[in-house]
């Protein structure tokens, strides 16, 4: 049988991350190549506490199909719950339920997107987002970095020279993977650029609740008057991601045509994760868990920084972060870093290629992507410790 | 802000079956109109053992990122059992765990349709699965259905005109809407015309195990030697919906593509779910579960058959079923079917009508789909007779 598959997916090629995973999973191998949460900050005995009582008191609620748009209790706990924390959500805004912020991403860029438009999105980006939106034949569209956040001149050019321009992918706080925060005149920029030429912006916000240092940071969607952004949160890092739930808050024609896409795709959210979501929000003292897992995440980011001002510096740099997963390393000047993180993985340990989270994965790059939270302490520091020997064996 | 969709989703509209459940969800009205599963089937005691345990024993697997293709024990389990129970599986074939099997329509759709490509489905036919055929641009190339499934002239009239063909999507057993099953001979039949033709087949086999009488058929997939057919399977039925784990067993270049979108989809299917099914399988008497189900349809269809002989017979007539979860009934000549089932919701009865499952659900049709699996039998019996007064105010 030979095979004709859609133009879509012809074009499509496995990630250069994916590559990389084949050697994280040899046991051999140290992965800081991952984008996991920290699994000591899963709420395991709540989650078993949960899980036995709506079993035993909505077995049927659990088990039988679900709306699509999400379970009711969950969408108005968190309504509120956003509302009140984040000053997001008007009367014009609805939120929906979806099987983590992946599938808002997806939804999005299927309501969005015909076959060229344009994602204008920071370079570099999430990966998995960035390829979702390739999926649905868009161009994407790269706006350098800076310390605090996208540039920008730059994202007004962009804006200027793509005519055919859909959205802005942004992910403001601790960002994939530079770790950077976008300050609040550049999240105020943003969003009258985005008011200006007509185009929506996706807001991402997988890492807002994990700031272990220094001071929240308005969402743009609290400014949000003109129905401009639609919103992503999930409950993968604050709760865990193997229960899929996450969702997204915005204009309700755009929500609509999102829940049609949804019906097909996979009709509802599973609903265990959503009750015990709702359950962990309304009958449990969430924001106290939210302070533990902050303490975890700052505890393991001193390791990582201990460690890298020991192995790594000066060679290789890092930016400083105040939340989020990931730290982005940067080797000096004319070292091949595709060979860099080669080298790495024959001395077992796993990062990722810098260029594989730009929107031109052969663009020459000299960064990588570290992740602190997946590994034990100890295999982050011998991980990063094998780092520095690589750095040593090529830089003279 | 001015909205600017995507063309496939400025195409969609609201799916006449979601209309009618605004209506259904009034306490009021006696729902026949679902497609859920028999609540009492759900093996809830089994469910709540095996959440404590992979809890208790594996927290971290559960809760933690999985792979995209599925949670490996699970994949590995389901590939043996199918192949030992159904024949189907050679070494040219993979299997992926999906989020329910909706998600299989939806990522071999992605996966193979370019704007303009036909579907041929058998018509009436599900109308979830023909609203994601549509939202990829798909064209519905409709084929009738007689009482032993597909007409196979039909069948092969629709592939030589439709030149840009790419696949034909049937659900052989206990058909939705009707309740047909594909006999044998046609199951060859449609395999040797898809060969001919060098189309795929989509088996969508969400009821095979809810057989209550007569004879198992075996599944297309188990001729399969080329690499023609993708078998979409789901515990939905026979666990539960709520818990969102189908799967997909085809050839590996398909399913290489489809576990690209579903990366970019929803990242991996909720672990919860796919561990309980493991657990379910392997160390309970999961045949044993099924015969107990089956029990629970035989018995609810009884209750369903005997209402419908009494109330509904001669002036509404309905197909035999062996199985499955729906009845397809059909009014005389002449009177007007749309108009019947407002009637019947205004006397607080509610069933979909026949047209929603039309590849142009503006065409005639003289036929509704009760579904006798969620109602109590006390509101089955009673929502049958308020048909039956309905058709008695209408028919002379």
């Amino acid at each position: 049988m030979e095979y004709r598959f859609s133009g879509r997916v012809l074009e499509l090629k496995p990630s250069a991350i994916r590559e990389i995973f084949k050697y994280a999973a040899d046991p051999q191998v140290i992965s800081l190549s991952a984008g996991n949460p920290a699994p000591e900050a899963f709420p395991i005995r709540e989650i078993s506490e949960i899980s036995a009582k709506i079993l035993a008191e909505h077995p049927v609620d659990v088990l039988q199909y679900g709306t699509t748009e999400g379970y009711a209790p969950l969408r108005q706990h968190l309504k509120t719950y956003l509302n009140e924390k984040l000053g997001i959500g008007t009367e014009q805004d609805g939120l929906i339920i979806t099987s983590g912020a992946q599938q808002v991403m997806d939804l999005f860029a299927k309501s969005m997107l015909n076959e060229g438009d344009t994602v204008v999105c920071e370079a570099p980006s999430f990966i998995g987002a960035l390829n979702t939106y390739r999926s649905f034949c868009g161009k994407l569209r790269g706006v350098p970095m800076e310390p605090d956040g996208i540039s920008l001149e730059g994202l007004e050019q962009a804006l200027k020279e793509e005519k055919r321009a859909k959205f802005i992918y942004t992910i403001p706080n601790f960002q994939n993977p530079t770790g950077t925060t976008m300050s609040l005149a550049k999240r105020r920029g943003m969003y009258a650029l985005a008011k200006k030429y007509g185009v929506m912006i996706l807001e991402d916000n997988p890492y807002g609740d994990l700031r272990f240092a220094g001071e929240d940071v308005p969402a743009i969607k609290s400014f949000d008057t003109e129905g401009i952004v639609l919103y992503a949160g999930t409950f993968s890092k604050v709760v865990a991601p193997g229960i899929r739930v996450g969702y997204a808050v915005g204009p309700k024609p755009v929500l609509q045509k999102m829940i049609v896409c949804k019906q097909g795709e996979d009709v509802h959210t599973n609903l265990w994760g959503q009750m015990l979501c709702d359950e962990l929000m309304t009958n449990y003292d969430f924001e106290a868990h939210l302070r533990r897992l902050k303490g975890v995440y700052r505890e393991k980011s001193k390791v990582a920084v201990d460690a890298m001002n020991r192995w790594l510096r000066p060679k290789i740099t890092y930016l400083p972060i105040e939340g989020g997963l990931f730290f982005w390393c940067t080797l000096p000047d004319g070292v091949d870093m595709p060979a860099f993180v080669r080298r790495a993985i024959q001395n077992k340990v796993c990062v990722v290629p810098g260029n594989a989270f730009l929107t031109d994965d052969t663009a020459p790059c000299q960064s990588f992507r570290i992740n602190y939270t997946t590994p034990t302490d100890e295999n982050l520091v011998r991980g990063i410790q094998l780092l520095g020997e690589t750095a040593d064996s090529m830089i003279r």
